[in-house]
């Protein structure tokens, strides 16, 4: 027989359990090979790792690394009970926060008192997006919709009638981290065009 | 006319376009809910975030967390050439590590000299686990594969006929990173026993 967990023990494993259900939350972005729409945990993986990759290019240099990966490990969790709401989807934008605010306090709220008010507040950072932590974070979040979309020949966009346009006005914001990135994913949207994956204008 | 990357950014973006194809990688463990295959990208945002949440349990204490999150953000790439190898699979074992050097070879050698060379000393940090957090990076990845098992009702170990016997010889290496963890996994494996989803023996 082994000891009973402590329980702490017993909410941070509650809290692992429901965060797997981020894996069944589906974006409108297609994966390149198989084509079948991404979800929330695996982009949420592959935006950590572009944060390690690319931190050199952040302006100013010098944001906190360790800071900006946990909060793009946690930044889409609230979508288990939220849902994804789409990038170009304005009406579903209307209510996003109060359902994410919801969302938020029941699932960091399955945690220990202390570590909800440490995973809570880095979402809320990242939802002001205010410090260069929070900029070089959703710099991410919009540069890997871009290079999803670029790799599956317009993907997303195709599918939802989306103009060069709006993908620039979108993701303009990663200027604000990094100008040399935002250089690049204008370089990617300025290609999709070129080849007809994307439209230039509605 | 945007300025064109550098040969630098170039080679890192390369990386971060191929490391997508984790997402394709199937393992054997199945979701709880969808009873879909898990794949390689998601499982690794799992532990990344269990690494953060479950790092007071670790013996000795004080493992540098961020290191145990950047190696097991990439510990799994090799897989994109080399496939997973179920880890109750001892055929499949015998030339893993010959074809998971070859994919390190390939995959990490996409990125600029200095970051092939971070990136590949965390992989064969993690493989050799001797380091502390070596030890608790392989402890979160057995983890958690036992945790989605028992979330799925036995899931693969079901599918393949996996005695439990078996499943306490491979995950008891958890022990030597956290006692308080083992000791919570062996919970659940005593639990998946006694509601049927898990045979005690061959």
């Amino acid at each position: 027989m082994n000891p009973p967990a402590t329980d702490r023990l017993e909410r941070q494993m509650r809290f692992l359990f429901e965060a797997d259900k981020l894996k069944e939350v589906l974006r409108r972005t297609r994966l390149p090979q198989s084509q079948r729409a991404e979800n929330s945990a695996e982009h949420s993986w592959h935006i950590v790792l572009m944060t390690v990759i690319l931190a050199e290019h952040t302006v100013p240099a010098g944001v906190d690394v360790m800071h900006v990966m946990k909060m793009l490990l946690i930044h889409d969790i609230v979508e288990i009970d939220a849902g994804d709401t789409f990038g170009y989807d304005t009406t579903g934008h209307a209510d996003k926060r109060d359902r994410e605010v919801r969302a938020a306090d029941r699932i960091f709220g399955l945690l220990p008192a202390d570590q909800t008010t440490e995973i809570r507040a880095l979402w809320e950072e990242f939802e002001a997006g205010e410090t260069a932590e929070a900029k070089y974070a959703l710099a991410m979040d919009r540069f890997q919709a871009v290079m999803v979309n670029y790799l599956s020949n317009g993907g997303s966009w195709r599918e939802h009638h989306v103009t060069a346009d709006r993908v620039i006005a979108r993701n303009q914001v990663i200027e604000h981290s990094s100008p040399t990135l935002w250089a690049y994913a204008r370089n990617l949207i300025e290609d999709a065009v070129a080849k007809g994956h994307l439209s230039p204008k509605a």
